[in-house]
């Protein structure tokens, strides 16, 4: 019975561009303006407007109360696009007829000002549920955000779209010729997803309208290994998207060919950082929690299981405190229904602590210091094929007392 | 549109006896111990016994990670059961086939003393995960708890099972001549199954061996609706187990006669009031958040829908804040999948703040006024014919504190 840590799959993470951002990629403009969303006097962007003419896909919230601008653009993607709109500061979400009215003015007040089609426009809105859209001041800032196009690049942007976060998020990377550049919101917390998770990549490779199928395939598949990896329960928000456009003025990038390989990759490694960054960046987080689950029966359910432990409230309230509580971890792989668990190795912040079943000892003072990392790795192994990653953050007062008085 | 506040169905709500505990059921009796379980010169009562000899049946925790005395417990139900052992400071999970040796040993130590067999005698422990049980000393406790057999009252025992509890929590009725009294433990909490709750209820009913099969759905229908309305997400403990005894020295009650309706009224009352008051000893917790939903297509989807509102942090951090944020309840009902939300009404705190899927104006000092009280019922309406219920707490940062050293 070995007693040295797990080793860790090594992971295709491909190196990212100094500085990389949306408009790292040829083929982009971003705009932005201070539109007063959320209160009149609030001195802050909060509207972007992001250009990159293409093709288009994406995938939205999968939660029952859709707020409006998630209806209007997963009912235009996979698809031609011409610009995407942002605002934080207000969802638009449980807002009713008004609101899916207001999100078709947004995307029709940016085709005014570009001279484009209104279906050719994306919207999307992040902030307080069940408020209708300011929609006076919201087109003032649209019209301002295009006028601004070209003149800021793409870190305006990604502070633009925050709310609760605390840092900006934002990454690219070239593969084999192909860029990728995105930025993304999301404050990583016990149930990710319900404080919006918005990405917006962009990739220079070329797609023919004909493979529009198998962007939105590879956008799904990219978004299931990445921020659905932060989707703690499978809970989404109300606004929850995700978008890659494609301009395409660079390489051509067919499926079965080595460029789509390389725009796969790229999008995943970009897609991956922005995943991690939202749960290091969680509502009163001290640190990234990483769960990686080896061995269990297939992929999907390696991931299932990860995103058990990285949801446990006691799995990140011991983490918190800095214990190394792992009988938490086993507990929760349990609740998650994995099999052969009495055959498990562990290793808790990289400290080996239980193999084939059985408990190991362990110091607890280098369990605490290794505990007391930015970020905590939890490794699962188990005898089977299957491979999956969550992330996570642990929990602390600080997450209680930035959401028990949010709204006021 | 109607701003009144929803009504609520009426529950069915068996008035509860003064001060009833699991020895207000005529033929019971239990003993106590302090063994020391968690740590030498522990100075608590932590091993209880209680004897009620009849038919049993019960369920345990769901979870693949399984403590050894739930799988000792699970294989004997239904069954003729003598008596039940339970143990605080320890659960006796994730400890290997050391484990199963003690659980069956903390089973012979009590059938050597009462003289029984020890497939009679069930085992539950609750406590830290990991740590091989200390036998020396629970096995003289179970001495001495048997010892005192008779000498000490449901109460008692209430209080040697807790752990994190911050009240012991007990209760019994009668119905129609059936007589039902319980005890049990749980600081329901975000995952609340995770810190393990036991229940033990018992009645004098007398019920024919035949109807073992029965007594088990019936016992399984009541958790459902009790119990695993507290159980936030499904997840279980390695160690949670309810069971009900019945020594039959009361009225005879079989399927399908108007005893066996009264039994499961009095079953239902007792279970639901020890869940509740699980929910509102959650760890840290200040409110009772108490979730109906009716309307969706059948029960189960309701139950389901209010467990996943009841587990919301961010619904639990907004009634901590006392901030009527509605806006999260929604998202969690969309987040469980609820259809129809576009014609939802919802009340929040008693207040309505949604009729048929439009948002109302409604007086914030109210809410913030109504989301004070201890309890804070959260309640949606939709055009079906499910009901269901779940019972949960608010997240405060005390729970953090709670949780974040626990173990050391």
């Amino acid at each position: 019975m070995s007693t040295q840590p797990l080793i860790r799959r090594s992971l295709d993470l491909t190196e990212l561009l100094d500085g990389g951002t949306f408009t790292s990629v040829p083929g982009t403009r971003v705009g932005v303006a201070q539109a007063e969303v959320k209160r009149v006097g609030l001195v802050r962007d909060d509207i972007a407007v992001l250009v990159a003419t293409g093709l288009a896909a994406g995938v939205v919230t999968r939660s029952t109360a859709l707020a409006a601008p998630c209806r209007w653009t997963r009912a235009r993607l996979p698809g031609p696009v011409t610009a995407l709109v942002v605002n934080s500061g207000n969802a638009n979400a449980a807002t009713g007829t008004q609101g899916e009215a207001d999100a078709q003015h947004m995307a029709e007040t940016v085709a005014q000002e570009l001279g484009c089609a209104a279906t050719s426009v994306l919207v999307c809105s992040t902030g307080v549920i069940g408020v209708p859209m300011p929609m006076a001041r919201v087109k003032a800032g649209i019209v301002r955000a295009v006028a601004s196009l070209g003149s800021v690049d793409g870190h305006r942007a990604a502070r633009a779209i925050m709310t609760t976060d605390l840092v900006p998020k934002e990454a690219a990377c070239a593969v084999d010729g192909v860029t990728v550049g995105g930025i993304a919101k999301g404050s990583g917390m016990i149930h990710p997803d319900m404080a919006t998770m918005l990405a917006f990549l962009v990739t220079d490779a070329r797609i023919a309208p004909e493979h529009a199928t198998a962007l939105q395939a590879l956008v799904t598949t990219v978004a299931d290994r990445t921020f659905h990896a932060v989707t703690v329960d499978g809970d989404m928000s109300t606004n929850d998207t995700f978008v890659v456009q494609s301009p395409g003025v660079g390489p051509t990038a067919a499926p079965g060919t080595p460029m789509w390989v390389a725009l796969e990759r790229a999008l995943h490694a970009v897609a991956r950082h922005l995943a991690r960054a939202m749960a290091r960046d969680g509502e009163g987080a001290r640190h990234l929690i990483e769960v990686i689950v080896e061995g269990t029966a297939d992929d999907a359910t390696a991931r299932m299981a990860a995103r058990t432990v990285a949801r446990s409230p006691l799995v990140k309230t011991a983490i918190a405190g800095h214990d190394a509580n792992w009988g938490r971890v086993l507990g929760a792989l349990g609740a998650a229904g994995v099999a052969a668990l009495e055959r498990c190795d562990l290793d808790f912040a990289g400290v080996p602590v239980l193999r084939d079943g059985a408990p190991l000892p362990f110091d607890e003072a280098r369990a605490r210091a290794a505990l007391s990392e930015p970020t905590v790795t939890i490794a699962a192994r188990l005898p089977g094929p299957g491979y999956g990653e969550a992330f996570g953050c642990d929990l602390t007062a600080d997450y209680v007392r930035i959401n028990a008085d949010y709204r006021t």
